[in-house]
């Protein structure tokens, strides 16, 4: 990896870290940092490069999330964070769009300005345990029951892994409501195009001096070398090896973790 | 309608109804007959033709379901029906396949013979409470776990009607599942052609002597017309207006419920 990475790791000046699966495991129990992690982000804020935190994470709001992080001992602050939900309230705010939502509880206050009376458009996120029969099938109500169904998905992830083991991610129920109503979602959050752009330009940095450094292959490497940035796979969180053979999407170079990651990129610098 | 069978429904020598949405509404409560389909099975009974029922159901083994028919007051016995369980249970014989089960309760005794030890496949029906998060999760482990994921769906409708409302159906699952474990799942039921060629054998009659009834455009009309039938659709169940519109089903003619097709169809012998 360091061989080949060397090339170019000499340009960069910001990474994009994903968070669950390469900081730290989520789970029941607030889950476990992933080793050298916590090291590694004190590390990349010593070094002067830019840094931020490229989430899809959608269990809770960003306070909640950050103060997660912050008690399992990562360095991490609100507003370092890009997160699907204040990027989906914008848009619904531009387009005069009142949500009914299928997300976690915890996500609910991220939605505590807009108007959900008469909703007008569905937007699903990691529901998680809400993910009821029940609640499913009055989601795929209230857009089956639309003119033109808008579907608002805060991710498209398949899987993630968490203490206990693999879960269904929002991607998964997403399907399953656009085959339903016959609809396509639009989708707020990696990979989209949008939300990578946003997190650089929050940053400051272009896309051809930044890294992106997450374990999803499709989401955080796939999106991100769509966008023009570098991607590294850790080999943590969902990795599994069979996606060092994927059909479509080839890292720019695997890492074993976070922490090797950090070591080759300021080995360069 | 009349006018537009009167060429062809003359060969008609026998019916495939569907029966959800056709012969009754379902619902918790047992579900309500619709208006005079009662009498309709009667009289295709009366007339001499080949009758059979060809249905998706999988909320419980076809002596219960049709037990509740008769209690609704239709003549119909277990001999007549079509469902896709113990067409499952054929493949699962012929391959050797033990399946790990997310169906409803009342469907596992069809199953009783199978073994589910160790299991290499998965196979989904409509599961109805019994698609908790939990179970999901549960299946798409079982799935991701193997190294060719085998899915086997009872059925790929998107919804059903009930008494209180408009339901997610398998179809919506399979997706889910689909998605998340990037493999294509296998079928069984309408619409495969291959169950509809089972229920054709079974009644003796070949496909060009036939006319299924159904409200399901996708499932019922379009995988019978595949079949080389006729198919009408009827203006009960789950049936929509904009389904006069779809864009890849025509179906031969509309009626508005059972009993006005069957008035036509005796018309024309």
């Amino acid at each position: 990896a360091a061989r080949a990475m060397a090339a170019w790791a000499r340009a960069v000046r910001g990474l994009l870290l994903d968070v669950s699966g390469v900081l730290y495991d989520s789970g029941g129990d607030g889950g476990v940092p992933i080793a050298g992690s916590v090291e590694a982000v004190r590390r990349i804020k010593a070094s002067g490069l830019k840094l931020r935190f490229c989430t899809n994470e959608t269990q809770a709001t960003r306070e909640k999330f950050v103060k997660k992080l912050q008690g399992l001992g990562f360095d991490i602050s609100v507003a370092e964070v890009t997160a699907p939900a204040p990027a989906a309230c914008r848009i619904l705010k531009e387009r005069s769009l009142r949500p009914h939502l299928l997300v976690h509880n915890d996500l609910v206050p991220e939605f505590s300005e807009i108007d959900k009376t008469n909703p007008n458009c569905v937007v699903i996120g990691d529901a998680a345990e809400n993910f009821t029969y029940a609640n499913l099938n009055e989601a795929f109500r209230v857009l089956i029951g639309m003119e033109k169904p808008v579907l608002i998905s805060l991710g498209r992830g398949r899987y993630y892994k968490e203490t206990d083991g693999l879960k269904l991610d929002v991607g998964a129920y997403m399907k399953a409501l656009e085959y339903a109503c016959d609809v396509q979602a639009e989708v707020v959050g990696k990979p989209s195009k949008m939300f990578f752009e946003s997190a650089l330009a929050e940053m400051g940095v272009p896309p051809e001096q930044a890294i992106m450094i997450g374990d999803d292959i499709e989401s955080d490497v796939g999106g991100a070398q769509r966008c023009g940035m570098r991607a590294l796979q850790v080999r943590t969180g969902k990795y599994r090896p069979c996606d060092e053979n994927h059909p479509h999407v080839k890292p720019d170079a695997y890492v074993n973790n976070l922490a090797e990651a950090v070591d080759i990129i300021l080995q360069q610098l």
